[in-house]
């Protein structure tokens, strides 16, 4: 057989799977109640909507659907995006900005493969989304990581960073940011951050990439404005995705940015998969146009946020003076931070002999801290297993205590 | 506005559209007769057979086709090619063996991403599918061409360069070659060239990378081996597509190769798209195990080789002498040669004054080579479409004749 060390290009020697991935393969067992992945509800699948609009989309549009698509998207999917996005954003933008993807994780190795070369430095949230982490590293992007508190990323170590490179001569390709409800914390940026981070993008020249998966789940409260809306200067990239918001099993996802950005990444994203699934976009565009969208999305924040108030709960009683843990006000995860004396990762191993499970703060954090916090998602399992799995994280700490 | 000089990686500041992509968009006005891409016949796509077979999926298992699914692909999918695999091309394979792709072009990128660094020689045939010759730019792959006949690549040639770079102390990433109705040319590879392939593959250690999309789409006369199933040292990584033998609106693909190297390519593959659909990965696996995969084929057979003739036949009646033709006994193309002193780059803007277009066979050629030489598609137009197209085209090559 081949000598796959000779053969793999240098940056594939050192790669190894995620630790996500490579944790979600433990709590695959029947018995552990996992907090780990980050999976929708498949009981808030809308079902009877596919269906109806499957056989739609055939009898009506089969030769479009079934065929070779333009790489950058399905005319009528952008239509009904540029108006969705009028009516819920308050965006203007033309079917020039949008670019169809198969799905956000595709859109962040389109944004990572057009702008990094090997050791460029990028700047991440500390904690921040590890497949993000994991696409820009697999380019050989640096992460250089900024605080953040219970408002987000903070604008004035944002601000410390960004002089710093611009002192040394060099220039950050891009920010990376998951404004609302953020993975892992579940923390919203505030408004008046995200003003200072448009202000700060156009002083120091550079671009703001703006991930929102979760945005459309908010159980309460106002949404802050899009970083994308408060920009004037073009700096602005957004991601967005169908997978929370309809169903992850389309893989459909856009890309909204200045046009000469959005031309670039179509040429990428021709050699990549030529175009996304025709079909797919046919069918989110009938769902958005015939007004499946909005009834749905109702519908998974009503079910999302009895989840969470069920896991709040459940930390709330069963949790030992010490541990804290976010509130957030929409999304799919909370954040749980331990005493700084005590080690998710270790713990882990622990957490899995009680049968339940999470993701350890550490693989969230681009400067390997965070070992005292993990992320907990609560969108997948039942409210009776919510309650159990909590009261078997809640014994793993106390068998465990260290002051 | 952004400078995106400064924020592209550099690979990117000199990346251009594809030639192809640029022509293509020239040939869409309805009165131009396209023989220049490389779509289905819509007349052919199984739209009855999708309508019943949605609707049983998402009767019967909308849980597992609308969530997110395992990076490697579904497992019903994997154990339906397994079995096809063996029944069709009599290979041993195991689902492990076996990685499902966003279609062939994410697996050209799969590819090119796991092996090539910046300045590595790779081998492809004169001519090649240019879209793949974009994919190994794109990771900085130096193209090597090994000059073809017609009994496809010449292993003489091949051997030469193999030679040629081993004494120098270096080594090819991989060879890449299309065995079955070659694209541009509609040209196979004879079972003679294939079995000394597969031993120059061992003897210089290096792996071939099978591009395999028309196979399935054979009119007359018996298909040769498969290099996966001449290949005993697991040098073999074979690329297939539904596009051609389903429908491409699904965008669903597979590569078999050594369990090594499906491995690497599935951690890439998590961080380009998590995974491919899968939504249409269970429709694909009910079409292949509801029988509708063999009557389809047959069918598209039947309609493509009528089409094929049709065009022979139209070429027989008007090309003037001293042009001449492949006769492919499958796939979408065949490859047509002007005197060498004619120059089908020049002629193609006169052609399109005729309203008439095809690909420019410098496009195919890494060494810029071809200008006599041109690629037609027949498996798109009608037959009345494939008549006049060719006459117009007869036209442009007798207007601008050169001796």
């Amino acid at each position: 057989m081949i000598d796959l060390t000779k053969n793999l290009a240098a940056v594939n020697r050192r790669a190894k799977s995620s630790v996500i991935r490579e944790l979600l393969k433990l709590t695959n067992k029947p018995e552990i109640i996992s907090f780990a992945g980050g999976l929708p509800d498949p009981a808030a699948f809308p079902r009877e909507a596919v269906m109806e609009i499957c056989a739609k989309v055939l009898r009506e549009n089969a030769r479009e659907a079934l065929q070779y698509g333009e790489t950058e998207g399905c005319p009528s999917l952008k239509a009904e995006l540029v108006r969705n996005l009028r009516e819920d954003e308050g965006l203007v933008v033309r079917p020039e900005n949008i670019l169809i993807t198969t799905a956000s994780q595709q859109s962040l190795d389109l944004a990572a493969k057009l702008f990094i070369d090997a050791s460029d430095p990028i700047i991440v949230e500390l904690p921040s989304y590890a497949g993000a982490l994991q696409v820009f590293k697999s380019y050989g992007g640096l992460m250089v990581g900024v605080k953040s508190d219970d408002d987000g990323m903070r604008m004035d170590d944002l601000e410390v960073k960004l002089e710093k490179l611009k002192k040394e001569g060099e220039h950050y390709k891009f920010i990376y940011i998951i404004p609302d409800f953020q993975n892992p914390s579940g923390i919203t940026l505030s408004q008046e951050r995200r003003e200072q981070m448009v202000r700060l993008s156009r002083e120091y020249d550079v671009i703001i990439l703006e991930d929102s998966p979760y945005r459309k789940i908010r159980f309460e409260g106002r949404s802050p404005d899009m970083l994308y809306k408060l920009d004037t200067s073009g700096n602005v990239i957004s991601l967005f995705t169908f997978s929370k918001t309809f169903a992850p099993g389309f893989r459909l996802g856009y890309i909204v940015g200045n046009e000469a950005i959005i031309k670039r990444m179509a040429i990428l994203k021709q050699s990549m998969d030529l175009c996304s699934s025709p079909f797919a976009q046919l069918v989110a565009a009938e769902f958005l146009r015939g007004g499946y969208y909005q009834e749905h999305v109702k519908k998974v924040v009503r079910i999302y946020k009895a989840k969470k108030d069920h896991m709040l709960a459940a930390l709330a009683r069963h949790m030992p003076e010490g541990v804290t843990w976010t509130k957030p006000e929409g999304g799919l995860f909370l954040w749980l931070r331990l005493p700084e004396t005590m080690d998710g990762d270790d713990l882990f191993s622990e957490a899995l002999k009680e049968n339940v499970a999470y993701v350890v703060g550490s693989a969230f954090h681009c400067d390997g801290a965070g070992r005292n916090t993990m992320r907990l998602n609560f969108s997948y399992s039942t409210p009776e297993k919510i309650d159990e799995g909590i009261k078997r994280l809640a014994t793993v700490f106390k068998k465990n205590w260290k002051k």
